[in-house]
Formats: C-alpha cells, structure tokens, sequence
C-alpha cells in the first residue's frame, strides 16, 4: 500500500535525522540504533499513547527494522550524508509535514475532536526530534528560533480545517502537508521565523 | 460544576506558569502555546497513563482551549503578568496544592492503594513543570532546594491518610490542599527549605 | 515466589543508582525518593505503557515500597555506599542484566515479536536511568562511551534467539543475563567500550 511505504518512509527519514546526532557526536554504534529509533518513532509512540490505541510499532516488526537498517546504514555512511545538509533538512521537512497530517487524522479517524487532532499532529511530526535533544543534551527545535513546530502546527491545523469544510480526505491531507512544507521550506531556503516576544516589553 | 471549573482553572494557572517560560527566552506564539499546553495538562497526562485510564483532556476540546486563550493572552501581556512576581507563585502554589489532591482522589476512585495514590497525587501536581523545565533545558524543580515537590507530597499524603480515617472527602480535601499550600507558602514567603544531604558526611 | 523476590531486587537496586544522585547534589529528602522512584520503577513503566499491559506497580504497594525504604536507608547511610563505588556499579549491573531479559521475556510472552521483544528489554534496563539522567541534567548513559545499552542489547538480543532456537526458558535467561553482565562488567573493570565513529571520516 502507498500508506504504509509513506508511513515507513516517515520512520526512515526521522531515523536519518536520529543517526546524525550520534554521528556528530562521535558515538559508537548502539547509539546511532538508539537515536534512530527514539526519533524515527517517538512522535508516533507519543500520539498512540494519548489516544490509547495500541502502539504503531508494536505489532510489527517493519517500523524497527526500518531504524535497523538506517543505523546500520548511516553508520558507513554518515559522514557522506552529513555532507548534503540541505537536502537532509528538506527530507526531514518532508516527514515533518507528512507526519502533521497522518497525526491529525489518525485522532480524527477514531472520533476525536478538532483541537486534539491538531494537537496530535504537531506531536507526531516533532515528539521524536524533542526526545532525540533532551536526551543528547542538545537545545531542542522548541526553543530554537526557527520555524518548525509552527510549520507543524500549521499542516495539522489546515488539515482539520479542510476536513471539516468538507473536502476530499486526500485532497485535504495533501493541501496541508504541502502548506506545512513550505512554510519550512522557508525557514531552511530563507532563514523564516515567527516574530519573537520581543524583550523590550520587559523594560515597559 | 465546581469540581470542573477548578480543574480548569488548575490548568489554566499551570499554562501561565508555562508560557511564562517562553517569554522569559523571548520565543516565538508556537513556543509560548506548546509550553502553556505541556505545563498545563503534563502532570494530568502522565497520571491518566499510569492509571490506564483514557486522558483527561482528549475527549473534551476545553482543555485545549484554556490553553489556546492563555497562551494568546500571555502573547499580549506577559511583560505586565511577570512583573507579579509573587501573585503568580501563589497562583501557581494553588495550582499545585488542588492537583497534589486530585491526583491522589482520582486514583483512590478507582480502587488503587495508598502509596499508588500519593505518587499519583505527587505525578499530577510536579510533572508538567518538569518536563517544561527538561524541554526548556533550565534546572526542574526537583533539583532546586525548594520545598515543591515536597509540599505536593505532603497534600496527597494527607489527603490518602485523612481519607483512611475516615473523614469525608470534602474535609480531607480541604485540609490537604491547604497543608500543601502553606507548606509551599512558606518557602515563597520566608524561603523554606528542607535540610538538604550534608556534604560534609562525604568526608567522614 | 523467587522471580517476585528478583524483581524486588532489580527495583531496589536501581533505586539506590537513583537515589545516589541526589546525595551528590546534596539534595533533600523528598529528591531522594523522587530519583530513587523514577529510577527503580521508570523502565519498567516504559515497557508497560508501550506494551499496552497494565503498569506493573501500580497494583501493588509492594514496588513504591522498596524505593521508599531504599530512600530512607540512603538518607543515613548515602556516604559510606557511596564509597564502595565498584561493588555499587556491579549492582547496577545485575539489575540491568537481570531486566534486559526480564524486558524482553515479557513481550515474547504476551505474544510481541522477536524485533520488540529486543526493543523492550533494552528499554526495561536502561529507561529509568536514562530518565533520572534527563531530570537531574546529567549527560546520560546513552551519549556516553561506555558498554551499557550495548550489554542490554545483548542481553534481549541473545535471549530472544536462544529463546528462538528452542532453549529452555531458564536456560536462555540465566546465559542471556551472563551475557549482558559479562560485557557490564568487562567495561566496569577494564573499560571496554565500543568502537566509536570515526571523527576523522568527516573531514574525507
């Protein structure tokens, strides 16, 4: 099914960008399966959990040999990929906003209201890489000024919207990704951000 | 209900205590809106997923929405809320002191035992500001010399045993929430503190 | 029961690595029980949530009970088991040894696969310090170079495929557990660790 190789391209990417982290940080081997795996499917963990449905992961031993197979990978290869760092981004870009949507509407699917599926979809698309920094240490994409968890929320967000206007599921799913694509496509081609609270204020 | 305006208003205290984080470090709406949700519906989270119970704030959009509303009116007004320095740890102190006694009531409700019950009431009341402060990458309250986590033990701790002998719940209630609130009290007003593991043994 | 009486012992010897940190903070007494609790009871938490089962202290007093009393004994005594550091750490490896099988025998047991049943014993072994670690702000053991995570792996790994190849259950345990604590103890007492990825590949 086109889904299911979607949803493992998703746990591959997240994986890649996982990996990169051991990588950089010079770690052995276990680390990199480690970093992988936490990232490749911390955020869907994360929204099977509040939904209360059995795990994505558990029933099938696909999504942790997809991290497997990327640790083994990335651990040969790593330092060639580190090199195309922006293609890296966009592809991480890409998981991100397709992740976006596939979190909104899984919530949706099993009759969950609009601000959970949006709060579901930012989750998945970004819970993995939130867990991969805390764990290393490293400032999460939270608290970096860079637009990523707003792209997130963005996709979810359309998503629900046009689902609840009336349009096709798909046509809907691929509006969003899209427009969550973008706008973080903007951040990683032209440095976007959202205005921040401006410090000044505390002086007033 | 009463019962549900407090346990909003519980939320609500925890999302302004969370997106305060955000305009501390001067980030952008997304950052103020996740920190508001991860602090004001953690610890209620963390408890519904050890308890096996479905999660408080899927099945129902207000929760969300109190932290929407508190995270855009904080956007505005953050710089005014953070000059109440102390209000605003009173307010996060009654936070804590009804959440210490939710927790611990919610499991007792449903059959679980004492000790399950305190911890649960200590998980509720602590958890969402720990994982802000773990995300934020700043020190959490358990590493602070603060009496915190010790004043939401001593609320679920009195609630469970007042609820063992036997008085009615309202009282129990009341009685703990208030224990925890001046124990915490205390440390905002007049820096109390634990006694902390003498260093100085380490020699001996 | 002997395996009830093990699984006491793998709590309670975890809950001393956790409460250990507290008295090297020169914390109070309710962070004892705080690291000393997460530390005991976190991974396997972890592996219950993620498998869907019942959380496993949750039914019982008894686990809450252990890490309260190990708090209290570490309260007084903290300085003098701090100073057997070797025997401490080759406690801690038991317990890591005893639960990356214990981890993994659960979810082969409720009928998961080989690939999770791998992914929960290494979770049960290591999640618990791996949260105290993030909570305390300490670097973990995950990003630093020692065999920890990788004796867990091997631990779960050979277990599962003794288990596989049609061992006897005790059989695979007890070879599985020695397994796992001859690779601790091997970077415990000579420093073993993994080969690390090369930095130098960066620069070809």
């Amino acid at each position: 099914m086109l889904l299911q190789l979607l949803d493992y391209l998703g746990v591959g990417v997240f994986a890649v960008a996982g990996s990169i982290v051991a990588s950089r940080k010079g770690l052995d081997f276990i680390a990199f399966l480690f970093f992988a795996t936490l990232t490749g499917i911390g955020g869907g963990t994360l929204r099977d959990l509040l939904l209360g449905v059995p795990v994505f992961w558990i029933k099938s031993d696909g999504y942790l040999m997809v991290c497997l197979a990327v640790s083994i990978l990335m651990w040969f290869f790593a330092h060639i990929v580190e090199g195309f760092r922006k293609p890296l981004r966009w592809a991480d870009a890409i998981g991100m906003a397709a992740y976006s949507v596939m979190g909104a509407a899984k919530a949706l699917s099993i009759g969950d209201t609009a601000f959970v599926a949006v709060a579901m979809g930012v989750a998945t698309a970004t819970f993995g890489g939130v867990l991969r920094d805390v764990v290393a240490g490293e400032p999460s994409a939270i608290v970096k000024q860079e637009v990523y968890v707003s792209a997130a929320f963005a996709g979810a967000g359309s998503y629900v919207v046009l689902n609840y206007v009336g349009l096709g599921n798909w046509y809907a799913a691929g509006i969003a990704a899209l427009l969550a694509l973008c706008l973080r496509g903007g951040a990683i081609e032209f440095g976007w951000s959202l205005p921040s609270y401006p410090k000044s204020k505390k002086g007033s």
